[in-house]
């Protein structure tokens, strides 16, 4: 797999890199975003935090706007971000042209239903092809953490919930805890998974917590002016359900905050903390 | 005057507002955004760091972009940033739709040619208008600093220097340093204040530094692997200058740096630090 370097910037004495290649889980060509800390250049093995994005974004958001680079420079965290979809003109989006499904909204799963499950595999992307592609190309180590926000959020706690062992950390910020209960969830697994609401228990944090083996402590942060709280979040049934089956949660609910970026920079360090926590441990 | 306030984030403890109002100098209405850090809710009478953007911006991408809110909650900061250029149907912009004249382009100066001196007086605007609004709105104190990045730091060197007495702070990113010799400045001045360069001269750093009475000590920082640097910045030309005429000039080179905000979000701290010495001094 070869990698087209795109641009590269200096960035608290460390590297933010946006690189192509091309996906053979996606069957198109994929940009991500890699953070290298200084510690990177003197050639150390270093931990990788996988972020994923939430609707709408791409591997940009993160990297401009969390303001994650300063504190990951100092723990010698290296960050990837993804792109939130396949892309390209042979991926289908939405048919209405929404922004809640298809194009910059793959879910993190792999899609069953046609004509999605020929290029919708996010799911084995993020968790199998790119950290192959990354550990086979930077200074890194096989210790790796995952957070993301909104989808994203959704997206990173079911990536490590279905593979456990994968990953030593995680985390998220307002995650779509119960998509099968939520419309963005029900408009996004119905086309990607079909009808059959059993199948779409294998993509849903709250499904994937009760047959849990595995306790990996969750922290998540949570907005509470965030405007899609109640009908598209559940942060209360995330934390039911974690309380119900005895999984360490800590679910902070901050006064005040949305969804934006904002909400996401006033709290990254905490994050990152957690993160470097258990992978440089 | 009044404010239209058109969004609030919470951000560190604190509140990104972004409101809109009527300018009377640049009569049009203009959007401006303000951080008020977590002491603002205590009525205290804080400092204002004003942060003027570069070429095709907005209000926007500092505050997005910069992550300066962290140590500005700390220091007790109260940042405003106001938009590059007047705005709207009835402003003129590039006769050939160009980014760098025009909207997003003002050069914080006052035109004095038309058709743009009816509209493009962003100097009397930055400098009288915007923080007489601040004072009369918001908890601060009149104890101001100004900073900005290459058009918004030619536009804040020049605002303080234009203005003694006016600024307790001062420093700038990858600043515009002799527009007056530069094909981004030749090309603005040339429009906006008429052929005679004897007029340049008012509204280009190097020169007023020359002519300067007040000895601001000023924060420079500024990336080598700027792609603008030798034809539009001329930092060089800037040291020289305040050698010459003894001015107090902290420039640093940073190696490996290029001129976006990757660059401004890695040396924003220590600029913040700049200022809040002199202003909470």
């Amino acid at each position: 797999m070869s990698l087209e370097l795109l641009s590269s910037q200096k960035s608290f004495g460390g590297w933010h890199h946006r690189y192509r290649h091309h996906s053979a889980t996606l069957k198109c060509d994929m940009v991500f975003a890699v953070y290298l800390p200084p510690q990177a250049e003197q050639g150390a093995s270093l931990p990788v935090l996988y972020w994923l994005s939430g609707l709408t974004c791409t591997d940009e958001n993160f990297m401009q706007k969390a303001g994650a680079q300063r504190l990951a420079a100092e723990l010698g965290l290296v960050i990837v971000a993804p792109d939130t979809s396949p892309r390209g003109p042979d991926v289908p989006g939405d048919p209405d042209g929404a922004w809640d499904f298809g194009l910059g909204a793959g879910f993190y799963l792999n899609a069953t239903r046609e004509p999605w499950a020929q290029h919708y595999r996010m799911h084995d992307y993020v968790v199998l092809e790119l950290p192959a592609l990354i550990e086979a190309n930077f200074p890194v180590s096989d210790r790796r953490g995952i957070s993301g926000h909104s989808m994203g959020g959704h997206g990173a706690l079911v990536c490590a919930l279905r593979n456990p062992g994968r990953y030593l950390s995680l985390s998220a910020f307002a995650p779509i805890s119960n998509p099968s209960n939520c419309p963005w969830g029900e408009k996004a697994f119905a086309r990607y998974l079909g009808e059959d609401r059993d199948a779409w228990r294998e993509w849903d944090t709250c499904a994937l917590l009760i047959a849990a083996d595995e306790r990996l402590p969750i922290l998540v942060d949570q907005g509470e002016a965030d405007s899609f709280l109640d009908v598209q979040l559940k942060p209360e049934v995330l934390r039911a359900t974690a309380a119900a089956v005895g999984h360490p949660l800590t679910l902070r609910l901050q006064p005040g905050y949305d969804h934006s970026y904002y909400f996401i920079a006033s709290f990254i360090d905490d994050h990152l903390r957690h993160h470097a926590a258990a992978l440089n441990g």
